[in-house]
């Protein structure tokens, strides 16, 4: 069992949310009509987050910021955000507080105060967070054309690399300081997706990899998406992990995950157009919905992170 | 660890949520200026469900219940929700649409449609259900005063009956069934709310059991509230199932929970304008807050569930 399979037999349970909603499930969050964006993550112990390589005031900021990324990835602003927090077995209070300690330091970085929440008894911690922002213009991932271009901000394969790093699973390049951060206080694109809000005509945070988050913006799209693995802008300290893995370098970055930047298409003549940095890595075609990859590590099979998958 | 203590330093570890937020943590819900309420439930298996007394759809019908009776208790009308699932290690596919099929069953219900979500695998299933609404005149537990009269709508204790008789733990009474049902599928009193939000003081949900409930509201509203056991409005086999616990009926209503009627102080003179028919079961008075209660079975230590202690 797949997560997109379940997803899918999940949403069809559901059915119809009704004529109110404007964007339902299925994009980075859901629009409530007419400008309330909102979105929902877990944060699983031993799933997403380890305690052996992050802090827990870095699982706390970690929790929240993944959540907000998914406002970011509207062109969102975020208004506030409420916490269910399943309090593990081996879990003092103290540590819960620092937990929270990390998702206040977030939540002031990010301008997303936490509002809300409930606590509860779990065998391991997990933080529910839900999200709420407002968009003037919601930017959903079904607007790409064929002759758009597919482009992300910042750099890529840097989460990845850190945890491997911090896991001692390969030597330690020079850049490791930062590396770590990537993986353990992801920072939301916020304002570069405001930014890119007007710009672009379809975006995403990249949360599992380009190769899933590409994916999914030719099924939403109903495009096909070409992506040149040797465009991708690569964290520094990236290339030289992906080698100690035996693995391309631009394959490592699209499918490591948890990167948070933001994948957009948009219309080429729009690039200039951008106040916000992008690098193009590919683009959109009128094939049949899904992903091909070419340069170095190029596999039909490449894909990023599913949290359904062992 | 009480659950009250924890939430205390948790919210203290997140500070001031800023001037935009109108009412913070602590409520049945969060507002967003200027009317959009919020709040976040967990539903955690072995903790608040049990699959030995509770088909997969009950699960799922319950996790968005409990959810939408918060926004029931601010007067506030849904929008929509959405909703983490982390999925138990013995949980299959179908399983989990089953679940889903009940939410989607109370969406129906209760006009609150499943707007997003997220999946995760983990050891136990857990629901992570985060409702949106909006009222006009949001109602906190915070405006009660000396005099009022404290009342509750419908009839209290069928919940913790139903468990009881599912669990084997009590002769099943002739009204077995309406209390099983009444544990599996609570109805979130949304009309209520709204009808008594024009006319009440202070509101919240009967969650934890009246014992638990009404130290909530004399705390966030500063008076003391008196409650007289005798005058719990029972449901019909509760006094029944409380004699086979060798407990009295008003002590066992007022200490199960997860009845989810509404606790209100409201000026009496006020109780003939309210069209919705509630039970007076205590009084508001100027005292240090807390509850005094009256009647067989009153004790000063009553109290109901806590979810932090085992």
């Amino acid at each position: 069992m797949g997560e997109f399979d379940l997803i899918g037999r999940l949403a069809a349970a559901l059915g119809e949310a009704g004529p109110a909603v404007t964007v339902p499930i299925g994009d980075d969050a859901a629009v409530l009509a007419p400008d309330l964006v909102v979105s929902t993550d877990l944060l699983v112990e031993d799933v997403h987050v380890r305690r052996a390589t992050s802090a827990p005031g870095d699982i706390g900021w970690k929790a929240l910021a993944v959540a907000v990324s998914d406002l970011a990835a509207m062109g969102a602003e975020p208004l506030g955000a409420v916490i269910g927090l399943a309090l593990g077995a081996g879990w003092s209070e103290d540590e819960a507080v620092a937990v929270y300690e990390g998702v206040a330091a977030c939540a002031a970085a990010t301008g997303c105060p936490v509002v809300g929440g409930d606590v509860a008894r779990a065998p391991m911690l997990m933080l529910a967070v839900t999200v709420l922002g407002r968009a003037a213009v919601p930017v959903t991932r079904a607007g790409a054309r064929p002759g758009d271009v597919l482009a992300v901000t910042g750099a890529l394969g840097g989460s990845e690399a850190g945890r491997l790093v911090l896991e001692g699973q390969v030597p330690a390049p020079p850049e490791q300081a930062a590396l770590a951060d990537r993986h353990r206080r992801p920072r939301p694109r916020l304002r570069e997706g405001r930014a890119l809000a007007g710009v672009v005509r379809a975006m995403l945070d990249v949360s599992d990899g380009v190769a899933s988050d590409a994916r999914r913006l030719a099924e939403a799209s109903g495009v096909a998406v070409e992506v040149d693995l040797a465009a991708l802008p690569l964290q520094a300290g990236v290339a030289a992990v992906a080698a100690a893995q035996g693995v391309a370098a631009g394959a490592f970055a699209a499918t490591g995950g948890e990167d948070y930047e933001l994948l957009v298409a948009l219309d080429g003549a729009a690039l200039t157009a951008a106040s916000v940095p992008l690098t193009v890595i590919g683009r959109i075609t009128d094939g049949a919905p899904g992903v091909r990859f070419s340069g170095p590590g190029a596999d039909a099979g490449l894909r990023g992170f599913d949290h359904l998958r062992p």
